[in-house]
């Protein structure tokens, strides 16, 4: 990890504009026009970011609901995306899951770029997905206030479980939540004029959590038993630190009526020593939060 | 070949959207907020794209230039990129060339993302470009029109000779073409209002010249003699086959005052049985016109 936060902090020192929120976001955010432009990239790797032996449809469906998942986060609306694709010769299956979740989402195939890969490689696949902020300003993650409820809009651990299934040889429902995760589009839309702090939980309710809560500078005050699972009870610590749910995660003040459905799980308290307190105890980013990936 | 020429007929399917441009063009062009949004990425990969063992200040310059060089060809300005990197421990190299690119580019870092790379594997780079078009209709490969003269802005042969240079063992002027091309943004931007068609050339300018003919549905006759080359009589006929020299390639009626100067090398006639006329002689995609890599 040390490489890849030094080299982060080198990568801010060229990002001095506005529009790059200090890297420290899940998108680009800039005026254009006389609209707001929403920008966001995720690169996947084989072997980091999914199983190798993953059917490809469901790494194109992945790959495509992860960066709309960015764009859900601001409110944003997708406009389409440029796909940046491997060969590896496994490519009709992937176009069926790219199809399916361009689809969903709405959002048209814009361009992107198409190269082979040498003998032995990891396949890395990458999407710019391109959006248009329905609500300004656009949320970020530096939004949370005091007093602030901290909510989310549905289970974590649905992934966990379901990549348990998919390792044991699921196809079905049982391993659907890790292999389609659903981009909460039309709740980000919805969301963003009534939120403080908003954010998609990519890897783990606790984790992103801390990340919200240093970047708005207060502590977050989470209730463990709060927070909705789609796991066995007594899994429910791994739950919270499992990522790839993809629900939102977002503050509001306590007398805003929301405008979907949402779980409150915490609230928004003067910054203490750590950035979250669960069920009262204190925990760090350096602690046993979630799963950073590369 | 195949798999990528197959697979590129498929995402056009999913590339119904105008902006698209059918996944012909340097890049996607779009309507928005009352402006012009052009977009692109590019995909280099180590040992397909570069060298494996260049330094990694020419291959951050080489992402971003050749990035630069597809809005250059649309006249759009940049307004930042977004990049895709993969951890291989030759970042401060890197980032050394990624910010005097940008500095020479006036493109902010936006945005992005940075994964491992699993052992063994080849570094693959990414970067999104997002400019905005500084006139519309923005040019594209389809508009060279019959009568129109085919001119470049700069000499070709120049990269392949840089690259020789490289493998030589130099790393100082005579292997700069290759190590640091130049994107040809202020021409690209004076230009686009002049044009019919206009493209960069990054194949080779026989193969370049082919691709426009084929989306104008005209011929395009080259005078060989005409082409200014940057490197020995003798080697001619490859520097006309050798891309990475991104000078642009475009159009313009005969009675048109070019505000950049440029050498006419061709002129654009009613479509033969072949894209390309070369000093007379029919010359189509199927032959030996240029580098096509994946």
């Amino acid at each position: 990890m040390s490489a890849e936060l030094d080299f982060i902090a080198a990568l801010r020192a060229l990002a001095g504009d506005p529009a790059a929120r200090g890297l420290r976001d899940d998108c680009a955010v800039l005026p254009f026009g006389g609209q707001t432009l929403v920008l966001t990239h995720d690169t996947i790797v084989a072997g980091v970011h999914f199983l190798p032996d993953m059917d490809p449809a469901d790494i194109a469906w992945r790959l495509v609901a992860t960066n709309i998942s960015d764009l859900a986060a601001k409110g944003a609306a997708p406009v389409g995306v440029l796909l940046a694709y491997q060969l590896n010769g496994a490519e009709a299956r992937f176009l069926e899951g790219l199809r399916a979740a361009l689809a969903e989402y709405g959002a048209p195939l814009l361009g992107g770029d198409t190269v082979g890969m040498p003998d032995g490689a990891a396949q890395t696949l990458g999407l710019t997905a391109i959006g248009r902020a329905t609500h300004t300003p656009v949320p970020g993650r530096d939004g949370a206030a005091l007093g602030d409820i901290l909510y989310i809009t549905g289970p974590v651990g649905g992934a966990m479980i379901g990549l348990e299934a998919l390792r044991g040889g699921d196809n079905g429902a049982a391993s659907a939540a890790y292999r389609r995760p659903q981009a909460q589009l039309a709740a980000g839309i919805a969301l963003a004029p009534h939120v403080g702090a908003m954010m998609d939980v990519s890897d783990g309710v606790l984790l992103d959590a801390a990340r919200m809560a240093t970047a708005s500078r207060v502590t977050i005050a989470i209730d463990s038993a709060a927070v909705p699972i789609a796991a066995p009870e007594p899994r429910r610590a791994e739950a919270l630190r499992w990522g790839d749910d993809y629900h939102l995660l977002f503050t509001a003040a306590p007398d805003v009526v929301l405008p979907v459905h949402a779980h409150a799980i915490g609230r928004v308290i003067a910054a203490g020593k750590a950035p979250i307190l669960l069920d009262g105890a204190p925990l760090s980013l350096g602690d046993d939060l979630g799963f950073a990936h590369g």
